[in-house]
């Protein structure tokens, strides 16, 4: 990072925005007001989130997820809607990188815009970023690429990754599992190690458990230029997390999520060895846990009860998907008042105005 | 925290030893020069070790671990001998819990110590401290409880302890299995805000990862007022871990480690649910992940394995006991310069000194 200091309030660069600003390598390469990205949640970081996101000056990634190309040219248009800088905004399309082997129509859709209308940026996660960094690039738009292992670093260098985000097993939806998983505190300043010595114009992002201001400010002393922030503005107010989802995760501590394969399975998802799933343990999953293997080979009758809690809006057996933070999350607020609660409080502890 | 800022060099209080110093409510409260714990690691954390990393200005915890009486006598004396500060040293002594209540003849020994030689602290891990806190603070020592969920919390509190530290599944050797397991990274600020509305005065440790000084500060902004060091200091001169395994670690990078039942299975240690133990996942291990049930079924081939990997010193078999911060560690080095380096690194960055 380059001095996380608070910039005086005489300096007026990158401050359109209102509210506090913290200056690191992430915000100069993106003109942003603080080091904060939206994480793309797929069916939660829609139009109305990722433009609340730009409009504080933050990152807003569009959740493209499985690169469903109706969505995302409809979250996509709200965005560009919402957003209220001049300009090309401060946005960008998350998309899972082995789905776009499939179909990369909503991919192509996005990079086909007007460049006034183009994403900033397009975020790869889970798998290989190949096939797609060279077009991503010429389009004028920076590739940020997620990964979980450092194993995983020469492959998203290799294809010219401008970001890399850095996922800890905290992190909520998917991730590696338990035997190949590595959590944020460790694998931020490691891969902060090899990029200072492989590629050092490569930035970083913390990505999983990084919830209020404590949390960006100790991945800014890890290494990291910046924060992917999931589950804290899943549940902002302009999120399209279900309402009993977001009430379940209030009513949840960080003991109440878990990392399985479990909701995977009952939503016929095809995700390839060895991702799975962070969400809350609920009731239906806790039922399940003693025989996944089970599960896995006749999964009708739980699929039944799965699909029964989706229709009823009922998150004891409905998936509600958020990370270990969700013990930090205690109300539903804007996007722009988490960001700007978030940024103050990074401000303070950095600057050693405050304590615990 | 209370400002971890450096003490400028005119303050003279608590500076008997050389080095940088850094201030929070835990060096105040136990008379440190720097916020470090050494992790009380069994076979590992020996009198040598503890001596060094007291003398370094840390808090000292010898390895206690099963509670092998002899073992502590011969250990805790060298760490008396070793110590060059005058009084009652830096030190304390950390046991298992559960292992206590079969045999509790190791912690009755030190308790019956004479003052000047008695430990100021007794750290007490995976299971119920209540059956041993009175006895330990009634002999003058503060009570250290390690948990791994927020929901163990009011048993510590309700046991009195005077410390609580938050152990995230990074760390090496036992924890909660990955079911159960928190981060580092959440687990911290979600105890440091029970904490604060439960038992302002209970002070809180980081452990589980913090292996350089920017996991000592990112432990900080988090909300802890101190870290417990294991891999790093496990590789320190002084560390009683076979050259073997510290070779390994050197060799291995944070992706190589796994949390699994695997070694306790094979070393027949009879550790309860829903505890399980991380170390590198050497070729033995990994041979073995395919099938634990059926490991723990027949394990007899398997053990015989692993009985000759650690007659002959072999770590392809045998288990070297780290945690996912190896990745960190580069050399080995005396306790005194790894504590002091971890320190100075922490201390430029809450400065703003110095970026990654």
């Amino acid at each position: 990072m380059t001095n996380p200091a608070p910039a005086s309030p005489a300096d007026k660069s990158n401050s359109a925005a209102p509210g506090p600003i913290l200056r690191t390598r992430f915000t100069e390469r993106f003109g942003l007001t603080t080091p904060v990205a939206l994480a793309p949640m797929a069916l939660a970081s829609g139009g109305a989130l990722t433009a609340a996101c730009a409009n504080a000056g933050a990152l807003g990634l569009l959740g493209g997820a499985y690169g469903d190309l109706a969505w995302t040219q409809r979250e996509h248009r709200l965005a560009l809607q919402g957003a209220t800088e001049p300009g090309r905004p401060r946005m960008g399309v998350g998309f899972i990188t082995w789905k776009l082997d499939e179909s990369a129509s909503a991919l192509d859709w996005v990079l086909d815009l007007p460049m006034d209308e183009r994403p900033r940026t397009i975020m790869l996660s889970f798998g290989d970023p190949s096939p797609y960094a060279r077009r991503i690039q010429q389009a004028g738009c920076a590739l940020i690429c997620q990964i979980q292992r450092l194993e995983q670093l020469p492959r998203v260098l290799g294809a010219g990754a401008d970001v890399v985000a850095a996922q800890g097993g905290e992190a909520g939806g998917h991730g590696m599992d338990a035997m190949h998983g590595r959590a944020t505190f460790t694998l931020v300043p490691e891969l902060a190690d090899a990029l200072a010595a492989q590629s050092p114009q490569t930035l970083l992002l913390a990505a999983g458990g990084v919830a209020d201001g404590r949390g960006l400010a100790a991945a800014l002393m890890l290494g990291a230029d910046g924060v992917l922030v999931g589950s804290r503005l899943w549940a902002a107010q302009e999120s399209l997390a279900a309402k009993g989802a977001v009430d379940m995760a209030l009513a949840t501590n960080g003991d109440g999520t878990a990392r399985t394969g479990i909701f995977d399975i009952l939503r016929r998802k095809n995700w390839p060895a060895p991702y799975d799933f962070r969400a809350i343990r609920n009731a239906l999953h806790r039922s399940l846990e003693g025989d996944v293997a089970g599960l896995r080979a006749q999964p009708e009758e739980a699929r039944a009860a799965y699909d029964a809690g989706v229709a009823a809006g009922d998150f004891s057996r409905a998936h509600a998907t958020v990370g270990e933070g969700v013990g930090l999350i205690k109300d539903v607020a804007p996007a722009a008042e988490l960001v700007e609660r978030m940024t103050r409080q990074a401000q303070a502890l950095l600057s050693g105005r405050v304590g615990r």
